[in-house]
């Protein structure tokens, strides 16, 4: 059984990221990724799940779903959803989710970026794994689109060493590598 | 680095497998499921993706998505693409994807199938993964809707052990599902 991690965050970010041509954007919110997502850092108990946009018509997007399956017919019809929504809400920007963290748990989080490159700092699963569990608040960020805007990558506490697949091969899609990720770090299995 | 593993194959099976109330259904393939599969089966090299349903329809859905972005405009726009979906197809029933295997590699594989429930002959991963190494064709087998029909879950050569959620939640999105357990049994990391 793994155990609940309630000092342990997520932010989805959608804005700062690239685009396919390297341009600062927000990317869209698939309404997808908030059950995907959910379902995941439920999956391994985290503490919460931000979805990080600027765009007021895609607060109403997540809230209106969280909202039919908190709240509305959605509960009744599948209440694991209900359960894996509970953590879960959306911000503007990235300094107001930590703001959130530091309000409800009396520390500010500290930063674990994922990134398709490899850093000089990087920093292990393992030697995370170890890190977390000394305590405190972490807030992993994970990028949309073509990736995390990198004054964000350089400015983290810590960056995660990427997932190298076959050949070279790093276009997991968000949902895989949020399951991956938390997986590693946190995931309970002999072997 | 990962190592393509081409000995390994995966099939997503849209039947036969359980609806919410326990019936034998065929549930729909979504076309995010055809590119985030395959992206995750590419990442960690596997031989195979097949896609399993016997409706016509559904046939023609993954073919049109694969044309698009093997050989149309997609193939320009998205390179990434073109190359994960490189080794997707879709049969119809289980059983052809067994003598597609058998015909390419001249053996049939060892089925091994996943499941939320815990039984008494489960694998772990760890010793699946020895398994795994020694030799020989596998192919993994993952239920979407409400999880495979049962028989084909007690014919299986190996059924993995349940990737087991804090407080017992077992609710994974099939995609990340798969994420995970090719991270367990193929994944290339220290710690």
């Amino acid at each position: 059984m793994t155990e609940a991690v309630s000092n342990i965050h997520l932010a989805a970010l959608h804005f700062p990221v690239y685009n396919k041509v390297g341009e600062i954007v927000v990317s869209s919110i698939t309404t997808l990724d908030v059950h995907d997502i959910s379902r995941i850092c439920r999956t391994y108990g985290l503490g919460s799940l931000y979805f990080v946009t600027p765009l007021k018509s895609q607060h109403k997007l997540v809230e209106d779903i969280m909202r039919h399956w908190r709240d509305g017919r959605g509960a009744q019809y599948n209440p694991t959803r209900k359960e894996a929504l509970k953590h879960t809400c959306v911000k503007n920007l990235l300094p107001e989710v930590i703001q959130d963290i530091e309000t409800r748990f009396g520390e500010a989080p500290k930063c674990v970026v994922t990134d398709a490159k490899k850093f000089d700092q990087g920093v292990g699963y393992g030697e995370m794994r170890q890190i977390m569990k000394s305590g405190g608040q972490y807030l992993l960020l994970f990028g949309t689109g073509w990736g995390l805007e990198k004054s964000i990558v350089e400015t983290a506490d810590y960056i995660l060493d990427p997932i190298e697949g076959a050949d070279g091969f790093n276009h997991l899609p968000v949902r895989g590598a949020v399951a991956i990720i938390l997986d590693r770090l946190l995931g309970n299995f002999s072997g």
